[in-house]
């Protein structure tokens, strides 16, 4: 019967994880992908109240350091654009010559986002003056209010963010939540005095991708993005990286300092204390919908989704038994949905009159962590059953039963921190030992796209483009964590702890 | 002092509502309107707070309805607009020459929403095989979906709502929150099985819409709008206007029982319980950042915003008396602060550095119902003094502080409600009496387009033509407040009980 069930809902096995993963977001109902715009998904209401729960840390993150909540519009006026390709132009020009940026001459030609946002050049039957375009990111709307809103270092400094849709014309192959063409996005845009300050926010942004991370179960690695990688005006760019099963890394939040790079496009000064002018300094720090793409991604199994408890839709989900019975088990099961939600669990009674098997089916494919059941036989004993979505059935008492439910919440996440910990490290290899033949490395085991790849890497840039053009795999950059021993960069041959990973990237 | 004050922040007298208007939603910081584009706003963190909790209560009553929240696609390809140009034309041709619409054949030229829409033609350098436009509401691409998931009796009801960005190419010209470009939007769409379950929705929306008013503040009239007026493809539309203090009205809400109309354009069917395909019957329910349009509108003073508390970002703004001459002052300013959030208040210690009396400027613009202040005195008294925002000042016991503001936010609202209503009520007369002279009424008094008429009528169309032809107003439709006693319609002269407003509306 299990099976029957299984295949009927016809979840793919999830080693097969290409397949799995766009079944599972259909099957468990976070999204309907059937919109006749590729990479536009409608979301379900438990696809978007999974996603208003991410949003909700995310918000109280904000809240809790001093970062003001906007809502800039979504049209931004080609004009405005000019600035910003002139700045990327300018980064651009720099980087390839290895020169300050500033020195630089302006090529007034690059197209900058032109080519990967929506044009509205029309309103009616009308062309407009000047066309807009559609946010992929919000720098140039923001940064032209910022320049209004920014006198004296009184007025600093300015933490703003928004939580809205954005856009990129994706000529990629598009994935729920991974790749697509509107985009749910949060980011974070903070104006400082100098460049120290800025410094600080990048490591509070730093602080809060963690705790965020960790409410949702998911292991990362922190990585300092190689120069050709960084955002379009960043100093440097900082990202967090989730290995997803099918060994492709994620890139789940980004936070980017930008010194006054950005600042000098926009003219974005400020009086100082002594009444001299300044430019600011500024940070932007992003996320998005792939969040919840990691969570699908790393924590489901062959049965559906494993939500983590800090964003499931529904916490508990509580089963009546035989209530056809006993008039006491409904009586029962109220009570204690009553009793969860007083310490704030969110809870809900199936009383559908269907058969339990059934039930049990659709909340393990929906990923519910805990199921109760109820029937007259716990009743007289005054218990019911507790069966974790991650393993584990008991029986447990109904005094006091809202902390004990808390408890089990809290080993559920523990146990999905646990259980990514091990799929994630379980991806990583050491990257085998290689010679130069030809200018190509040539290593003495495959290099796979399907695993990870740590090194120690200290080589210059013609060096990383070596090992990229040799694998056929991205470096994500120079790890937070380093290597606790010096060990010889694998190109160089010289001593490091510099620690770097391969991957192919999504 | 108090004038300087007032006269630097430049707030115009209410009286001008013309000029006070524009100038408040940027004087209190609700929005900025200096971005590039006319009529799309940028929120700043005080105006979205406002509109945030507007959309919470919205969110409750949907909740308690059991409504589910979705999210869809903002984009909308034009060959889907098809379907509703074709129902728009089909409703328009049948209503011009007074036949039952579904017996015309369509107009294949109706241009439907397409002259109010924005364009997306191009992606990147691209022109896109399909061209898509900003939705102006959803009916379309929800429609498209719900046809795709309702098969049977079993799926109904079908009881949805989104909160979401929509856009209008508006011409004419725009006003913060009560004619813009982008829109803060929230729309409930629900399909039935037959049209008297659609009718009992209808009264649900009724209740809710009187719910989330009064939680505003915001008295109103409603009124099934004229057959002209109806939203293209309804059977009826009811409209809530609230009456704004220059005499205008504005529309906050709205509610439409669509029969099986748009059922038929979109081939939405169900299997009935004996297997037969049958139409499905819908209804919808939108507001807008109207709401927060209407309470800047109808609350406000000479001296700036005055909030309800229900929406209020701050309900109390606590101000520390002579804290530097007292180190007790500011461990009983966060005393009072924290007994006000255990009760759920919304407070804030004001602790500048400033004159106190620009401290009560600011928060009198910004309309905080509550400023309490507590100096050395009042902490040996075990006091604080407590203004009400709508008048009145007292000495208050520290003791059960939190229930002793929650009832001063009550009576708040009580105050708001009434002057509220003395100020709408104000503006209503009676039509005063009009004889026809070549076809056009002339009438006993001049007509003023700054006051809302009421009158008795139950004429027919070109009845209802003749009276706005004449007056230079709107009817706002059947009024669902009738006269206590029969009156003669001020132009067939039947004795009815129905009313009727004219008034220009926003």
């Amino acid at each position: 019967m299990v099976d029957q069930g299984k295949a009927k809902r016809g979840i793919p096995p999830k080693s097969d994880f290409n397949s799995w993963y766009p079944a599972i977001v259909e099957i468990a109902d976070l999204v309907d992908k059937r919109y006749p715009i590729k990479g536009m998904d409608v979301w379900k209401p438990y696809g978007w109240k999974a996603m208003t729960l991410i949003d909700g840390i995310t918000r109280s993150e904000m809240d809790r350091t001093d970062h003001y909540e906007y809502s800039f519009p979504l049209l931004v006026p080609e004009d405005l654009l000019e600035k910003e390709n002139r700045l990327v132009a300018r980064l651009k020009a720099a980087r390839d010559v290895g020169v300050d940026p500033s020195e630089l001459r302006i090529d007034e030609d690059d197209p900058g986002f032109k080519k990967e946002v929506y044009w509205v050049k029309h309103g009616g039957d009308n062309e407009l003056e000047v066309p807009m375009f559609l946010r992929p990111t919000s720098e140039t709307p923001m940064y032209t209010m910022f320049s209004l809103w920014i006198r004296s270092h009184a007025d600093l400094p300015l933490k703003t963010f928004q939580i809205v849709n954005t856009f990129r014309y994706e000529t990629k192959q598009t994935r729920s939540f991974i790749r697509v063409r509107e985009i749910h996005f949060f980011e974070a845009h903070t104006v400082h005095k100098n460049e120290d300050d800025a410094t600080k926010q990048i490591e509070e942004d730093a602080k809060m991708v963690q705790h965020i991370l960790h409410e949702l179960c998911l292991p990362n690695i922190i990585s300092k993005r190689p120069i050709w990688d960084t955002f379009p005006g960043a100093w440097y760019t900082t990202a967090a990286d989730v290995i997803m099963p099918n060994g492709r890394t994620l890139q789940v939040g980004t936070y980017h300092h930008y010194r006054d790079q950005w600042a000098k496009s926009f003219d974005l000064k400020y009086e100082d204390e002594n009444g001299d002018s300044q430019f600011c300094h500024q940070t932007t720090f992003g996320m998005s919908e792939r969040l919840l793409g990691a969570i699908v991604g790393l924590h489901g199994d062959d049965q559906g989704l494993i939500f983590p408890p800090s964003v499931s839709p529904i916490q508990v989900i509580i089963m009546p038994i035989a209530s056809h019975i006993s008039e006491d088990v409904m009586v029962y099961a109220k009570k204690i949905e009553s009793d969860l939600r007083k310490v704030g669990i969110r809870t809900k009674i199936d009383d559908r009159n269907i058969r339990p098997g059934t039930k049990h089916y659709d909340w393990e494919i929906k990923g519910v962590p805990i199921r109760l059941e109820i029937g007259p036989r716990d009743i007289s004993d005054n218990k019911c059953v507790i069966s974790l979505r991650t393993g584990g059935k008991e029986s447990i008492s109904l005094d006091n039963l809202g902390n004990t439910v808390l408890n089990y919440l809290d080993l559920i996440s523990n146990t999905l921190r646990e259980n990514a910990k091990v799929i994630s490290d379980g991806m990583i290899r050491n990257l085998p030992d290689s010679s130069i033949v030809n200018g190509e490395l040539i290593f003495s085991s495959k290099i796979q796209d399907d695993l990870i790849y740590e090194l120690p890497f200290d080589g210059n840039d013609s060096d990383a483009e070596l090992l990229e053009k040799s694998t056929g795999l991205t470096l994500l950059g120079e790890c937070e964590n380093t290597y606790q021993e010096q060990l010889h960069c694998v190109i160089t041959g010289k001593l490091t702890n510099k620690k770097q990973h391969l991957a192919k990237m999504y």
